[in-house]
This record gives C-alpha cells, structure tokens and sequence, in this order.
C-alpha cells in the first residue's frame, strides 16, 4: 500500500502477501472482509426483506435497508476492532446500520435476530458464493483432464509403487484417475452447495421474539391483537430463505453444525483431489524423470535454467494445509449449549480459510492442466530403465503353467539379479539363465517371443478399457 | 493365535485397557486383528470364487481357498512381525494362505491381485460390518431422542448462551436438536456404507495379470487362445464385488481415495454429532445445574457419594479424537503414482481407530439416552435464578412500540442494574424504575402484566412448533 | 473501508473482521502483510550490511539497501499478485527493490541469496518481534496471577471432577495452577525465541555463490584473487545473524526445519494454558455456579442483562485453533530434497496465524485476570450444594480405623443416599444411620465432631502450602 | 491376561497386524497393555512404599503391595472391560489387588490416591521406559550419520529445489542436515524425559487425605495426634517420585498438562526429523535417480524383480501421523474443573501410539542408515542431466562483472534455451552464443575456462566446511 496516507500504511492489513495460491483469485475476493461485510449486510437486510414479504414489516422499511446495506458505506476495520467487546462484528454493525437508515426503519433493522443468526447466515453466503465460483472452475478441469485421458489413452509409461517402476500403465488411465476425483470434487461440492442454510432462530433458537411480533406488520410484540400463529413464522423462515437463495433448515442450528462440518468435508475432499494431481504432476515434472512440464515453469530468481512445477506446488501446498483446517471445524460440532463459548468462533477463519485454499487450488489445478506439456518419449525411454524388468510380473505369469509357480518365480529371479549385475535385458537374461539349466519340455520361447513378453508396451492390461469406462461418468 | 503358550503373557497386546470408551463393545470385535485378518482371508476367498463365477478358475479352487479362509488357522502376531519385511500382512498371508490349501488349488491363491488390493478391500469389509452394526444402534438412538423430544416438549429451561442464561427454551426442542444430528449421521453413515467398493487393480491398477488369464480357468496366462475380452474383465470385477457386498468401482482406487475420505467424514460428523449430546449432558449433570443426571453414574475409588456422567465423559473423549484421525485420513488423499510411499500404510490404523471410536460412543450414546434422568423441576428452579432476566428481551420488545427501542432497552437495562444490585424481581425493579421516571403516556402494565411479561414459561417462542415439525422427519 | 476511492473497495483486504480475538492487538500489527514486507526488507538490507561488515561489499551498497528497504515504498498487493508465478514474494521483491536504489548499489542486492534465505529469515524477524511482545504480557499476566493465587490462597471453594463436586479445593491452588501454566508458557517462548536463527544458505543451501565472492568486496566472483577463504564465509554468516539479532545457524536449515517446529510447540503450549485458565474462567462464571466474573462482560445485542465472559470466550477459540495450525506445522518436517515443493509454502499462513492467535489471547488473559471479581460468598454458598457430601472422603477416612475401610464406605454410601432422598445433611443422616446400627465400640463421635469432619472449609489438605511452594517459582 | 483357553482365540486382540512399523519393536513391548498394567501396579507399589518411607505405612505393607503388583497375575481383559463403569481400568484394579494382599496391608493400597494419580503416574513411568529405549537409538542413527557424512564429505550430487535441479551440493552436506535433526530430536527427547513428573494430588489435587493420615503410619485419620506437618506431605511426594525415577512436581497437574504437551512436541518433531531422512531416501531411491538404495529392500508379492524402500516408507508413514496424534495432545490442555470429562480421557490412546510410531521409525531409521547403500556414480551421472545448466548460477556470477547482471543473466539465459532445445552442453552453447554476439572486451573465456565453469563439481561452494562444522555438535 503505497499511497493511502499515513495511519493506512500502519493499518495490519492483508493483502495476500504469503498466499500466492490464492492471491487475485475470485475466491480471494469472494471471501475477503469486505465481501463478508456485504454478506452480513445481505442477511439484513433479506431479513427485513422476507418481514415485508408476510406481512410483518412495512415494505419502505426493507427497501430502506436494503438500500442502506453496502459495504461500501461502512467502516471493516472499525467494525472489527469494536467486535471485540462483544466478540463478534454484528453486534457494532447492527449499531452502524441503525444509524444508516430513516429513523422509521430503524426498528426493522434486526428485528428479531440475534448476531449468529446473522454471522452464520453471511458464513453460508460467502461459501455458496465461492462455491459457486468453484463449479465452473471444476468443470473446466474436468474437461481439460478428460482431453488429456482421451489424447493419451494409449500413452504407455512406467507404473511406479513406493517410489519404483512396478509394471506399466498408461497416461491416459492417470489422467482418468484424476478426473474422477475431480468429479468426486464436484458431487460433494455441489451437494453441500444445494444444502447450504439460513439460520434464524433469535437468541435461544426458539424464534420468540419473532413470534411475538404483530402479524400486521407494526412495531410491536405480543400486542392486544396477540401473535401470530405458527404458520407464519414458518413462512417467515422459508421467505428469508428464498431471499438469498439458501436452504430452509427444519430447525435453527447454533449448535446443530451439520451444515459447517459437511462444508469441511467437502472442502477437505477437493484440496485432497487436488493434491493427488499434484504430487503425480511434481513426481512426473522431476528433472529425472521429464514426463510431463508445467506450460509456464515458475521463475527462479538465482538460477536463469529453472522452469518450476510452481502451479502443482501451490496446489500441494494447499492440500497439506486443508486437513488440519477441517479437523478444527469437525472439532467444533460439541458445541455446548445454545451457543458455545469458543467453538463457534473457532469456525470463522478456518472455513474461510478452506474456501480460499480450495479456491485458488482449483484455479491452479485449470492452469495446471490446461497447460500441461505431456513428453511420451520420456516416458518411453524412461520405460526401459529397467531393461525389460518392469515386465516381470507378465514372464512370471506367462511360465508359471510349464514351470509351476515357484519355478517360473525362481528363473525369473535369477534372471533379475543378472540384469542387475550385468546390465543385459532381461529378455538376453532370461535365454541364457534357461541355457543354462535343463531344457524344460514343452517350453518354446523364441527371441521373438521373448522380445514380445519383455515389452512394456504390450502389458498395459485393462488400462484402455478402464479409461473408457471411466470416461463414460458425467 | 495359534500359540497360547506361556510366552503370550509377554506379548504385546492390545487388550483396550487404555479404552474404555469401546471395551466390549460390538464395533470393537469388529475392527479387531482377527477381524481384520478374518476380511483379508475373506477378500482372498471371493477373488478365487468370483474367477470361479465366470469360468476363469475351477470350483473347487474356489471351495478350497473358501475353506482355508478362517482367522483361527493363521498365526497373526506371527504375521504382524513378518509384516515388517514388505511393509504389509498381505505378502506373508498369501504364502500361509498358498501352503494351507490343496496343491492344484495353489494357482489359484491370490490370482491376478496385489497387497492393495486385499488390503483395501479388507478394510472396506471391516468397515462396511461395523457401519452395519452402527445403524441398529443409531436407530435406536433416535428413538430414544423421540422420547425425549416428545415427552418434554412443553418442559421449560433455560436456554444458555456463552454460558450465561440468555433466554427460555424447552428440553423437547433440545433433544429435537440432538436427534436431527443422529439423523444426519444415520444419513451419512448410509450413504457412505451403500458406496464402499472392492479393490481390484493388480500391481498398477490396469488389472494387466488378470486380463491376461485364460478364459477357460486354466492355469495360465497369455497362451495359444490369447487373452479373453476386456468384457470378461469387467464382469469378474462385478462379481467380486457381488461376492463381498460391496460397490463395484469405475476405476481401481489404490491412488484415488475418495472411499477412506468419504468414511473420514461420515464418522467424524457422527463423532462430533454425539458429542454435541455429550457436551449438553455434561453440562446440564453438573452439581450446580442439576437438569439431567445419568441413569447410572460413574463410580469414584475415592468419594461415596459421587455419580459421574462417565457415559458422557467416554462420548466426549471420542469426539475429541476424531478430527484429528480424519484430518490423517484426508491427508492420505494426495496420494503419489500408483501406490504411495506411506500415505497408503498412514491410513490403516487412523481409520480403525475413527470405526471404533464411534461405534464405542455410539453404544454409549444409546445407554445414555436410554437412561437419561430429566428433572423439570430442576429446570424450573434454574429458571428463577435471575428473577425474570432471562426475559429481558421479551419485556424489550413489549416496550418498545411505547417507548422507542433505546428506551425501552435504557429501562431494562436499568431495572437490571437493579435485580442485580438489590436482589429484587425483574418485575418490582421494573415497577420501581417506571415509578421514579415521568409518567409515559399509553404505558399501562399492571403488576399482572408485569408478572406474565417476566414469567419465563411465557416466552418460548417456536419451540414446540419447531419441535414438531423436526419430529417429522425420519 | 468507508474512503479509500474505488479500486480500494475492492481489494480482498483483511482487517481483522473475522478475529475479534486479535483485531487491534500488538500482536496483530507485528504479523501483518506490512510487517512481514518490513522483515523482509529488513533481511535483505541485513544480508548487504552483514557484507559491507566483513568487507565483501562497499560501505555505501549497504546504506543504499538499507535506506531503500522501507516497506511503505513497496506495493504489497502488486507484490502478492505477482508472487503468484514463482510461487513467493521475494522474487518480485527483490525486481522492486534492486530498481529503488542507485544503479552502483544494485549488484549487492540479495547477492548470493535464494528467496527462501529472505522469506525464512523475515518469518524468524515477524516471530522473534511478536515473541518480544508477548513476554511482557505473559509477565504481567503472571503477576496478576501470582495477586489472586496470595489474596485467594485460604479461600475455599468446591474441587469438580468429571463435571461434579468432588472434594473442597481453594481459589488460591487453581490460581496458582493458572500461573504455572503461565510459566510454562513463558519458559517455552524465552527458550524458543532465544534460538531463531537467520537463513542463508544460497540456491541449494551450500553457499556456493558467496563462497565464489571476491574478499575485497568489488562485484564479482571466482576472479583472478580467487575465491576468500571458509572462515570469511562462517565469519559473514555470524555477522549477519548479528546485524537482525537472531541466532547464526550451525547449517542452513531449508529442510532441516525444527526452529518452524519449535516454534509450533511453544505456540501451542501457550495457547493450551491460556485455554485452561479461560475454561475454568467459562465454567466458573456459569449462570448457576457464578464464583467469578469478567470485569467487563461483553454485551448482547438482544438481550439487555447479559454479561458474557466474552474474554475468556476469545481465548478458548484461540486454544481451539493452535493445536491444528501446529500440526500442520509439524507435518512440514518431512521437507524432500533441498527445497520441498509446498511443504515450506504451508508453513507460512498458519505460523503467522499461531503467533496472532497466541498474541490476541495472551492479551485478552491479561485483561481477563486484571478484571476478574471473584465472589467467595458463591463459593461458599457452592459448597453447602451437596449439604456436606463434598466431605465424604474425609469421613470414610475418619471412620476406617474403627469401621474397617469397607463398613466406613458403607455407612457413608448408605448417609450418602439418605441426603440425597431426604435432603437431610450428611451429619444427621450418618447420625440417624449410626443411631440405627448396634453401637459400635470405640466410636465417640459427638454431634461436634461430626459437624467439623463434614465442614468444607476444615477438607481443604495441603493446597495452601502447596499454592506458597508453587509461589517461589520465577 | 490369566486365562489362555480357547475363547481368547475370539477376543478382539490388536498383535500389530495393522502396524509393521512397530510390530515387534521395543517401543511396542514397552507401551502395550501389559506394559500399561505393570506401569499401573508399579504406581500403586511406590505410592505404599513411598509412605513406608517416611513412616507413614508399615513397611510390610509396602512389602506385601510391591509383592502382589505383578502384571501377569492380573486380568488385563477383564480390568478393560470393567473400566467401563468408571471411565477408566484404575478402579477395578484398586479392587483387585487389595484382594490380592494380605488384609493387614489391604488398607495402604492405593492409600490417599485417587485414580488419576496412579494412571497418570504409570502413563509417565511408560513414557520414561519407552525413552529410555529410544535414546540409544537415536545415539547409534547419529553414529550412522556421522559416518555416512564424513565419508561422503566430498561426494558430489544434484541438489534439487521444487523437485528440480538447482545447483551441485553434496551427499555429506545432506547426511549432516539429517544428523542434524537426529541430535535435535535426541535433545528434546532428554529434555522432556528428565522432567516427566510423578502425579499425586488426590481426588482433586490437594493432598487432603493424605494430609490427614497419622504421622505414625498407623491407619487411620485426623486422629489424636492430629494430622502430620505439611513439610512431611512435601517429603512423602519427593520419596514417591524417588521410588520411580520421575520428577518431583511442584503442583499435582491432573489439569496442568504440559507434561503431556511437551511429550507431544519432542515426539511429532523426532517423528518429523525421521520423516525428512526418509522423504529424502525415498526421492532418491526412485528408479529414475537411483542414488540410494536401502540395503535390504521390501520384496513384492507379485513383481520378483522389485526392492522396495520399505523402511523410509514406514518411516514416511509414522510422520504422517504423528502431528495429528500431537494435536489432539495439545487440544487436551484447555482440561476444565480439577478432572475433565472427556480431555484427560482422549490423550491416554494418542499418547501411546505417538510413543509406539517414533519407537518404531526410529527402531527403522537405524536400520535404514546402517544399511544405506549410497552410489555415487549415479549422482555424478545425473549431475550431467542437465548438461551443465546445474551450474548457471555459477556462470552468471562470473560474468556479471563484465556484462553487468542483466547482460550475464540474458547471455546465460539464451544459452541454456540453446542447451534445452539443440541438446548441446552448456559450455558449447555458451561459446556459440558469445560467438553470435559483439566481442565484449576484457571477456576472455577460454574453452578450458568454460569446462571448468560448467563442471558441477567445481560448484559446491562450502558444502565441506559446512559438513565439518556441523559435525562438531555432539
């Protein structure tokens, strides 16, 4: 902040100086104060708002706040240094907005809410917002991982388990494996989205000041004209629902916090998703390896050669920080009493947390994909490292019936030691380790059959099948 | 165990000494090492039977590794300790499984499978038979929480709010709550359970051994009738999984974990959903509070007269363990090439421990509800404590279309100077400060008046009618 | 942000919105984005400074760096943004700085460093600057204990255990129980702080390119003077640590990360204890039990009687939160190679979120214990609860010589379920129990006596010279 | 466990089927039930002989007690199972061994104790025992370092940042990083394991029964001779702790847990230090790099030709557990009351298996580094991967003088696009681009001068120096 005058530069502001994974994303900006500012501005004022639409509150009083609830027109960090006292920022920005609207709104200005009423209700905003940012973005890596299973479907390379050449796959199949964890992604998220709720339920979640109101509207509670019936409240709920777009839950959940732990869960599930597709991008990007190249490597600021995986690192990175960020918010369904002392607030950075993470996550993981240079030739020098051991499994398999398992285990062993030692193929191993024994009836393998049975290329099993099942799945 | 000698007493076992919380109880038996070796032995059985179901091995390969599949013949501490060389029990397991049946049947021991894919789908098994036993048990739960919810809906409390009296609520609304969260772990515990898949990819997860057999069940792979159709491939993989009772994936998932996340968070949320039971509990047994009482109290070495809430005590421990093992489990999600060093074999134990955590707080969770001890008049008592404060915001509200919001908040917060101070009702301070004050005109409350304004069992709001509609669902 | 024209609106700033724990603390302003700017740039300033020192670098580079190196010059939101390509800040940092000073002064710009070298060390700076304001609090935290642990130190009041009245305890051993935990956070933060080291160690953390440096400070390497000697490299290090007054480093620490994990476990120690005192604090100021109070309560926006212990609500949440954020800190140990591809990434936000959120409670346990009424009538009103079975330890003890250990523990279970069915005190009813039981020889137990060996305030043990013991600790 | 018959077999028994990296380790004999049992009994032993001591008990009581507490004459199974009642097995144990003693020394069992003392006592006595077995360990794997880094002083090899090559550093550099760790993590498990501290408070810390027992060792209470001086009760705490090698702390801390917490963070960093030598090994073990190999590699159960890195793997496991298991330690701090209902209760399983992974990995890392095959002809051959662009920071340096930084940077920056896109050294690319370029004077840069700037080996900067120094730590 170079220019905003004096006590500005002095203010703690961040401005997403250690997250370059999620700095300038949209859902960095659909997360930051201010958007959650607007949030709790936007339940306000629908409160009012779904007040008018039953009949409870005059509808100049939810058009004046409506009017009046922009964020722009308060002040964030004032409202969040005076949230100390009562430990949370409804309480001063009741107080602001108040004082923002014509004198005869003022008494429909959080009419009968209490602040978690409103603080969580802005949470669920914030997260459909963001998630709703999401969803294009996972479809868009949907489809760029489905062109990368389809272009590679027949792309053999190295099958690797604990870190060695196991037998051989295909990129396509990777590529498929990632896609479905991106779908995974997208399910839980979009089922999470659907159910996200508005609370209401007053200080105890009994809703009684709202049950008290006059059902025609004036200020004023349990009246000569006596409350109304329950109907109408239930009306009310659902109206405020509708007003932002968010589900009517069956009962106020102060402490009920399904809705924040299925939010960590589905968030955990995504950043893990993504992570996979990472820890495979960075294995396969090693100078060692070369299968695959981000499009734009990341800079360095030493060393001119370097061309970094910095997209996949970023994703990683988030994934390695989402579990313990969606432990504190499972951690938080004991929430004792009406309203916790702690665990309540404990939720509020830590889900916003996971949103950014998440999101900016999944705009690497587009970047990441969209980008991806794919090297087949490594891959296929890269194949035979091994010098045809990477088949081993398959010339186990194909002797077994003459040699018995055992038997065909033993040769195949030995011929393994001597392309170790030696530095022979296992196909040249393999001939002279049965030269070298007594002729087994029944058992012709010609160099050419040999050749056949040590090629990596023609022990992919299922690998295409598999990919094109898996490629069926919308 | 196959040797109970002498030496068993220095074995290291596990007897749940340290774990009360799950000693005994059904989800224990489930998930322990006999169990667990019983499901490996059980994922064995059906890989041989399912070949057998279409033709790709002979019946009585089936029958034999059928038979031999019993825990009570292996050795499992034996298998544990020879674990170590491979890093899992799945590779010593097959050669005690090889040597305990007929030779001919020999061929047919472990066929076409890795470690992974018994190991994976033994922990699925494990899990799906202690999620099955969870339901009955969480059924039951939320028929004692109907009770509860039923018989106390009118029964009047406080309802507390950073733990402090805040307003009036019912106990029915209360357990109405507890019972919607066992609503939400049923439904996730359901869902998940019904998408619990086998494993079944061989060394890289292209199922290439496999597609190599012969179609005719011969020993063998690869031979003159070349290998049989992807088709062939596809259905043995379903009937494995229709051996076993589980879902048959897409795709092998040794590196796409969304099964062991998806279990993650179901439990966690169960976990978290019955210690939001617990903390209330704990809460509300304490001595000062005195609403409910376990229906048989924990005893103490020391003091005669103590009855702890332990059932309480052993739900909340648990659920202050689950976030973390499910964070380990999200964790495992980033899970590199095609089995990953460590993160595979970080899973094993975490999520054992999540299945018996809560299959331990679930039985508690039923006991407890079952026995629940609720003492109205205790509510009731606890209701007076601060003569009519708890309806400060009932009495607010009636004022304020008289004398304005601020001025009616000013009054009561005058008159609640003054309960505090002198010890008088909410209503005679009331009586006082409107005395002491110029007359208001239109302000007309007689002591009557006063009496039903600050009377708390007057101001509950919604809570039977949300407490009624929360009932309907089942 | 009610002023800062349009595209400042828009910004996706933080100020403290979600964290009334911290919003406006010391602590905050130390980890803020200009803070950790600020550090940055004071690294790199130190790192040509430490050069000017040993003579590798002219005079004037070192006070050109240093004058240029003012974060209020720097556009720290451009700097994140662009931070996004090579994944942190100091790459576009190090452009920004290296233009803001004299062209004759730009080769000793970050000369011979890596980013990482400027990031670590600007996050030991930030640790060391919020560790240095969190002493002082802890001391004054400290001695506010040390005041309630000698006023309270003969005040009864009950012992809980597992949620029920146990036995008496005083106020003055739980305050002194607080202070240790104080202490012990205190010895952790000194002992941490006085270990944070600098980092540098050059690309791959061998120093190679300072190693190259000429000795005569000229630009240059590897010329015809050859390279300087090893003890000129170890000397430059140590004048570095000395320029930033943090501890010189026996190796480069990239991947060798216990100061990151030091500083997670002092962290999560301090929060842990602040976490017990203000669980206490939340479960003592409970409506029923009421023995103390916050000095100041935070309001409600609805409910005009309340004072919630909103302090000790802060800090609960805080506690709440470290030990996840230190886990993932943790988690960070195992960083591969010489730069690990997001494990270092992840350490970033949740340190400096563990330093605020440590920062933000220890202020607020400050203002809490400065605050805190402690009501010993409530105490004493508490302990007459249980009319004298808070003392069943002691009678059984008492009575064991003559009745045997079991008839003791009879007699008082059978006086014990008399108090709690007829509301008897537990002297008469061992009095009607003992009248009701052949005489027992040697038992003289006069109403006197009985009445003493049930009074609280005479069960009090060892806690007042166990609070004077616990007192000498500095 | 007493009894062996045939229903054991049934039993839900843990062997460490799940857990190959400690099955049959020390740490897991030493923290097993058993282990637990004896720990509980040595507890309850100590606590009469301590009393004994200084005359409070007879000494044949003490006798009789340290006689009866033998593990192996107890019901581990049934103590689990009956734990149930009371929230933990020191209950019924009390009830058994009293019946296992004479009845002249039944009264002075578990006399002035109450259950928390005795577990956490024995929880402490495991953690010394099991640390005790983990030093010398930790001692050898430094041996093992110490070696592995002195001869590899001046072995050349890649170093890699974001998984690609950076510059040249050398195998001995980064076995002294590991040994490093090693001692870091040695001198945090001594610091912790001098102050783990014995636990004696009573029922709720204040020593009130034991305050009251007769000077004389007699049985019996607050008799004629009045209860003893507090300065006896202080020696009788200092004499039990003596009896058991702990410490002696200045308060009981049944909720003052940093005992547990710093348990918590010298084990997640060992865990932590452990888990970088494996991430280390495991990277370079990969079939690409090959620059180590673990002596006795993992077999497959499939591929015969497969060397698994089976002992980093594990070791990679047990760190990717142990920061959650330390978490949920750390979380236990905020412990309510005198006894918490449920946060002591969750730390007794966390512990344990935190103790039993790092016995374990470290049982593992010894093993691993004693092993250690190191090849460093595989490093010096993929140093040349990048055909001499590992050394461009290196060339740039040299050049900056005469070209200025950012000609030096654009001329290197050129050459190594030629190097990436023709498949030429870095040398001859350089030469072409100079060549391509105006004579630059004062450049003289023979072709010996070029080999000997793009030689890695040349480029290690103080790699050595650094290794010496660092050895020096003992």
């Amino acid at each position: 902040m170079s220019d905003d005058g004096p006590d500005v530069v002095s203010l703690p502001l961040d401005v997403g100086l250690l997250a370059p994974g999620r700095a300038g994303s949209p859902a960095e900006e659909a997360t930051g104060d201010l958007a959650f500012l607007q949030a709790l501005l936007d339940a306000e004022a629908a409160l009012t708002r779904a007040q008018a639409a039953v009949g409870m509150a005059p509808a100049e009083a939810a058009a004046a706040v409506t009017a009046a609830a922009d964020a722009a027109r308060f002040d964030a960090r004032g409202l969040a240094v005076r949230a100390r006292a009562g430990g949370n920022p409804v309480i001063p920005l009741v107080a602001d907005l108040t004082a923002a609207v014509p004198p005869e709104a003022a008494p429909y200005v959080h009419r009968g809410a209490t602040s978690q009423d409103i603080l969580d209700t802005a949470t669920m905003l914030v997260a459909a917002r963001t998630l709703d940012l999401l969803r294009p973005d996972l479809a868009c890596l949907e489809r760029e991982l489905t062109r990368l299973a389809r272009t590679h479907r027949d792309t053999v390379m190295a099958g690797r388990t604990l870190t060695q050449h196991a037998a051989p796959t295909t990129f396509g199949l990777k590529a498929a494996g990632w896609r479905a964890l991106a779908l995974d992604a997208r399910d839980r998220v979009v089922g999470v989205r659907g159910a996200l709720p508005v609370q209401w339920g007053g200080a105890v979640g009994t809703l009684a000041v709202v049950a008290a109101y006059r059902a025609d509207g004036a200020d004023g509670a349990d009246g000569a004209d006596g409350p109304h019936d329950p109907e109408l409240t239930l009306r009310l709920l659902s109206a405020y629902a509708q007003e932002l777009g968010l589900a009517d839950p069956d009962l106020p959940w102060h402490t009920l916090r399904t809705p924040v732990a299925d939010l960590a869960g589905a968030l955990a599930l995504t950043a893990g998703a993504l992570g996979k597709l990472a820890a495979d991008v960075l294995t396969l990007s090693r100078t060692e390896i070369g299968e695959v190249s981000e499009g734009t490597g990341g800079p360095s600021s030493a060393m001119p050669h370097k061309a970094n995986p910095v997209r996949a690192t970023l994703i990683a990175a988030a994934a390695q920080r989402a579990p313990a960020l969606a432990a504190t918010l499972y951690a938080s369904l004991p929430a004792a009493d009406e309203r916790p002392p702690g665990a309540w607030h404990a939720e509020w950075e830590p889900l916003r947390d996971l949103l950014r993470l998440v999101g900016g996550a999944t705009r690497d993981a587009v970047e990441l994909c969209a980008g991806l240079r794919v090297h087949p030739s490594a891959m296929r020098s890269n194949l035979g490292l091994t010098k045809g051991l990477i088949t081993s499994e398959r010339v186990t398999a194909a002797l077994a019936p003459t040699l018995g398992r055992k038997g065909a285990a033993d040769l195949v062993a030995s011929a393994a030691r001597r392309v170790r030692e030696r530095g022979e193929t296992l196909a040249d191993a393999l001939t002279a380790e049965l030269a070298a024994r007594p002729p087994v009836p029944r058992l012709k393998l010609t160099g050419a059959d040999l050749a056949d049975l040590t090629d990596p290329a023609r022990w992919t099993g299922r690998a295409a099948a598999l990919t094109d099942r898996a490629l069926e799945r919308r």
